[in-house]
């Protein structure tokens, strides 16, 4: 099924604008500007920066930005792009302190902050529990990203008219990205089944956080008229939640011919996505309380083979949850077109936004 | 030993400008208008701010802003009260990150919030690792304190200069307060038992976070010269290290007539005080090495009884540690005065910065 018209699949790398490079310089530069009052919190922060990630946010954002007028190139692009460092650092927090409460020992192929902190405990046989020790040092290392993020939005060199247009987005965006987070906690604690509870997660962490709100706080710094920063949202909603739905599929079938994600893996941490939850609904509509067995003994984590990975991924496609979520992935991602398509954007910016759904939602990131 | 002349025994509260009142409407007023987006999330929070606490960090700031001409009442005065409400929120995170950390149970005479949240767990036979909850949702609840003590600043309506202004304290003052809490950590971790770290803790957490900075942050917002600002830090690093010495002592001898604290508590959490720093190099010096031992259990943790808790006063007495360190406060407390005396201020600030030296030193908050 061709999620998208052929004029879409352009690769958004060829329209990028060189970003991911020059938002590289600015993140080297804001580390080696910055207090070293904390040398070890801030160096745990800076390794796992610099070590990479997708720069999904930051790509968002700056798409925003040009699709409100702003420039490739010159001093308010430059102040822009030095803002994205902020995206970084948020996001950054946001995965030291997600490792901590989701117990992860590795993070963009390293030990996460906790893991490399509990193991030098061990090391140096110091005095307590090397764990604590670790979650410790792990809460302050996200801790100084997110205070970080905030000083390096306010010396970015934004004119100050940007700079206040950016506060709206910049203060939604960290309490969405906060009440995810909740959100996802609580599910999990509270066996959550429903689908309006995952979608909730999916539309806070992935459509708000991850999509809609860089996108918003990009034309904001751009100083784009409402009705673009509407569009500009309701793209972004759409996209988010698609790009949600296809790591859903992804987390359960697997794409390590692409970033390398395990097949099952949702699975096995027991993961409460929207295709889950939609599965056990269908499981109950069709009375199969064997399905539905099967899909709560994931849920509840514990012990999940690569049997058990390959029975329930058979198990989705039977229950018709697989083409569900292939649809609803469709449907939101045409709708995000018909959007960017209404809005009046010059043609390079309507294609890399276009680009950027194809990316999103055909793929993991 | 009269620590401070008869004319700096002013109280604080005659002479507060009824700070603490505004500050509260201001907090109240914060929470009523903050996003609802994670409503339990922002509820603990509210809860564990508006519950009172001592207020230090903004009283001081406000006598920053005093010390440099601002005015006591009128827009600018109202949104300087406004932007210490971030000071709250900040202060609020550090608490509810650092009782996860120290695993304390009750602050401000409540459960802390991850033994709430813990609790909730358990009473609802949710899934997963109670504590492990209660510690997530904590974690959550301080990030969101960060955040929005951002928010906060930005939103006070502070005009464009006097929010350029605070920018350097606040930066500063938010990194030095991470810094300290994992230098404290550290130091714990490896048994440290130099006098040197515990002062340079003592510095960054009391000292630079509590009493300096936010004096900065207050001078800065009022346009304060170099000078004056200059003459403020110094007065706030010298109060705030006799701060946090009278606190440990307070923390071994107790102070339940004025704020509850039981007699030995500092003692019974193994804290690593420059007072015990100083104990146990005098316990060398002396050759004493069962005092040592005595004293290094304490560090170690681990059940210290009530006799134990008196025991180790004695000696803290009879090494001469308690001499030495009320010598020290009474050395920083003058010349915190001096300083002040000769920074050529108004005299209802000069006695109010008297009034609040001898508040910090010569009691517990």
């Amino acid at each position: 099924m061709a999620l998208v018209s052929r004029e879409h699949r352009v690769e958004a790398s060829v329209l990028d604008d060189g970003l991911v490079p020059r938002l590289h310089r600015e993140l080297e530069e804001f580390f080696a500007h910055a207090p070293d009052t904390a040398p070890e919190v801030g160096g745990a922060l800076a390794d796992l920066v610099l070590a990479g990630g997708k720069r999904v946010r930051p790509t968002f954002a700056w798409w925003g930005w040009r699709a409100a007028g702003g420039p490739v190139r010159g001093p308010a692009a430059d102040a822009t792009v030095r803002a994205l460092v902020a995206l970084e650092l948020l996001q950054g927090g946001a995965l030291v302190h997600d490792d901590v409460m989701d117990r992860s020992a590795t993070r963009r192929g390293r030990p996460t902050v906790h893991t490399a902190f509990t193991a030098r405990h061990h090391r140096g046989r110091w005095a307590g529990d090397p764990r604590h020790y670790g979650d410790s040092v792990a809460i302050l290392v996200g801790d100084l990203a997110l205070v970080w993020a905030d000083d390096a939005l306010a010396a970015a060199g934004l004119d100050t008219a940007a700079l206040d247009r950016a506060r709206e987005p910049w203060r939604a965006m960290r309490t969405e990205m906060i009440a995810g987070q909740h959100l996802d906690l609580l599910a999990g604690a509270r066996r959550d089944e429903s689908l309006e509870k995952a979608l909730r997660v999916a539309r806070l962490k992935t459509a708000a956080y991850t999509v809609e709100r860089p996108l918003h706080l990009g034309a904001a710094l751009a100083g784009a008229p409402q009705e673009l920063v509407d569009a500009l949202r309701s793209y972004g909603r759409d996209v988010g939640v698609a790009f949600q739905l296809r790591d859903d599929l992804l987390g359960v079938f697997g794409d390590t011919g692409i970033t390398g994600k395990p097949v099952g893996d949702d699975l096995r941490e027991g993961k409460r996505t929207a295709l889950m939850a939609l599965a056990l609904g269908l499981a109950r509509t069709a009375r199969r309380p064997h399905a539905a067995r099967l899909l709560r003994d994931c849920l509840e984590g514990g012990g999940v083979s690569d049997r058990t990975v390959d029975e329930v991924g058979e198990l989705l496609r039977d229950l018709g949850a697989v083409d569900a979520v292939e649809e609803r992935i469709h449907v939101l991602a045409e709708q995000a077109l018909l959007t960017i398509d209404g809005a009046g954007l010059d043609e390079p910016v309507r294609l890399a936004l276009g680009a950027l759904a194809a990316k999103a939602t055909e793929r993991r990131w």
